[in-house]
């Protein structure tokens, strides 16, 4: 994004996460930025000092109450949400773990209510949260919870290209029982949907992979294609969505057959990650569709060893901002997909 | 290769595949190349002459007996394997299957008697070989089996990455269940093995990913990193081989990480295939490893429309044959991988 003020009228919400982890650290680079963005990090302020000192970085904490968030160079304003117990970066401890949580609280209320541009969340580290005794398989679980919705795609974009997936954190032997009609449908009206309202594409065109190799070369290997995949992709063609059938996922993702794509949708996560992950490493921005409100997340974990050491990179998080601040603007410049 | 004089001794063999399609159209591009490549295309005489016509190319074609082949520009050197049916660009003719057979036969054999420096191929129709009543699964089973070894790995390479597969064109259901510990002990042998015999690497360095997306994320998506892969990676590990423990394939092939690799080991198709294609789609080369001789080919298919209409492009057999010049001289040069 381009533009140095967003025309917002509310503000983004950012969770730091995991507080031992490099979410703060990557939160403290969102005072450094030129331009003027909306933006409110939800963390202990306490803990924003110490990381900052221990990083040497000049930062003004201003706490929000909910006042109009013009930002100099310099200022974060930050919701303020206590940690139980003093964090030591680099170190979980499970009575922080509802901290996390707290977060993720505050920032779907804030959304569900109308009260914010959005939701961007730094790492968390499932493990920890679940040892303290609090069940927790991932952020899009929780706020798909909160919403109260019955599917949710997860989806990747880069300045390249978007990939949503038909399933996600499944054990690849579940994956081909995992693709049902019932599923496929959710999943593409949902795409459909959130490309028209969150990316302002009135007809967005769609590549699909096939879930085997060479999808299926005509059922001699696999017939999930045949039975299943084309004849969901027929009735959206017949209904006049610009979808293709079930393409080979080897040659899909050739730039000749992409320049013209607005998304891929891939049946499973390795089957579309690599590709994406390797052209934009570090840029890549995590998307749920299907909520109520505008998610993203960067697409990199709590990195424990280089929390404090002032090694982390914020570039997933500054594009996962900028993602999130252009799709509640409706600003449709593509400079990130 | 950029080096114009091939030290070789004994041609390369390049069969022209399916006479329908673009085979016999890529392979007369071999007349137009500067520096000297010791090739024979395997191919009906007639048929190429016919082909050159209709293509407006001018080409001296020197039937092989033998002799050094040592083409000027504008020559190519043909062994003569006549057709049974007049071909007729574009469309496939079950009689002229077996002319396609006796390429592959012809070429194997040579190989074998040690009378050449490996062998390329051009694409097949396997569709129409089988409609013959000739069965055939593909260029790989078929020298597999020729040269009477248990198992190939099927390998692709652009000048960027080495990918080689544990599983091929095997439905995605039936992938779980195929990495066994005798597989992935095979696999692996013969990836080190052809990496240092034909490829001139003393101490290849792999990365493999894993099974299940996160690598499984121990154990959360799913065990066969746990109770497969990882104890016969480590066994590897242990006997000094510099081979990864199962990496997750979305981060894996991170430039960073793929800087020091000699080649990664994706578990199956559509894991590792897409992002090598990605980036050098046109310039892929598929190497069967495990093979007593070199056999490279190209990543296309036959492209039936093309044939004869000068659109059809070679790169894909022009780099597939300087590989296999390139592995046969011992030419430790890495600009192509």
């Amino acid at each position: 994004m381009n533009s140095s003020i967003v025309n917002v009228s509310r503000p983004l919400f950012v969770t730091s996460g995991e507080p031992a982890g490099i979410g703060p650290d990557i939160c403290l680079d969102l005072a450094r930025r030129k331009g003027v963005r909306p933006i409110v990090v939800l963390a202990d302020k306490d803990l924003l000092k110490q990381r900052a000192q221990k990083l040497g970085v000049a930062v003004e904490l201003i706490e929000y109450q909910g006042q109009d968030c013009v930002a100099e160079d310099g200022q974060l304003f930050v919701h303020h949400i206590p940690v139980n117990v003093p964090v030591i970066a680099g170190q979980l401890n499970p009575k922080n773990a509802d901290y996390v949580i707290r977060q993720l609280d505050f920032a779907a209320q804030m959304a569900l209510q109308g009260q914010s541009a959005g939701v961007v969340t730094a790492p968390v580290q499932k493990s920890v949260i679940n040892e303290s005794g609090i069940p927790f398989s991932g952020h899009t679980e929780f706020f798909q919870e909160k919403a109260g919705v019955d599917r949710v795609v997860m989806m990747l974009a880069t300045k390249l290209l978007r990939v949503a997936l038909v399933t996600t954190h499944l054990p690849l032997r579940q994956v081909a029982d995992a693709i049902t009609t019932e599923r496929l449908q959710q999943v593409i009206d949902i795409l459909i949907a959130d490309l028209q309202r969150k990316f302002h594409i009135a007809n967005p065109i769609i590549l699909v992979c096939g879930l085997n190799p060479h999808a299926g070369e005509g059922g001699y290997l696999g017939d999930e294609e045949i039975r299943i995949i084309n004849p969901v992709l027929k009735h959206y063609q017949q209904n006049g969505v610009n979808i293709s059938l079930a393409m080979p996922a080897d040659t899909l993702f050739n730039p000749e057959h992409l320049k013209n794509a607005d998304a891929v949708l891939a049946m499973y996560h390795d089957q579309g990650l690599p590709v994406l992950k390797s052209q934009g490493f570090g840029e890549a921005v995590n998307i749920t569709l299907g909520l109520p409100f505008i998610r993203t997340s960067v697409d990199h974990g709590t990195a424990l060893d280089l929390a404090g050491t002032g090694r982390a990179s914020s570039s997933s998080l500054m594009v996962a901002t900028d993602l999130a601040l252009q799709m509640a603007s409706g600003d449709q410049t593509d400079d990130h997909c």
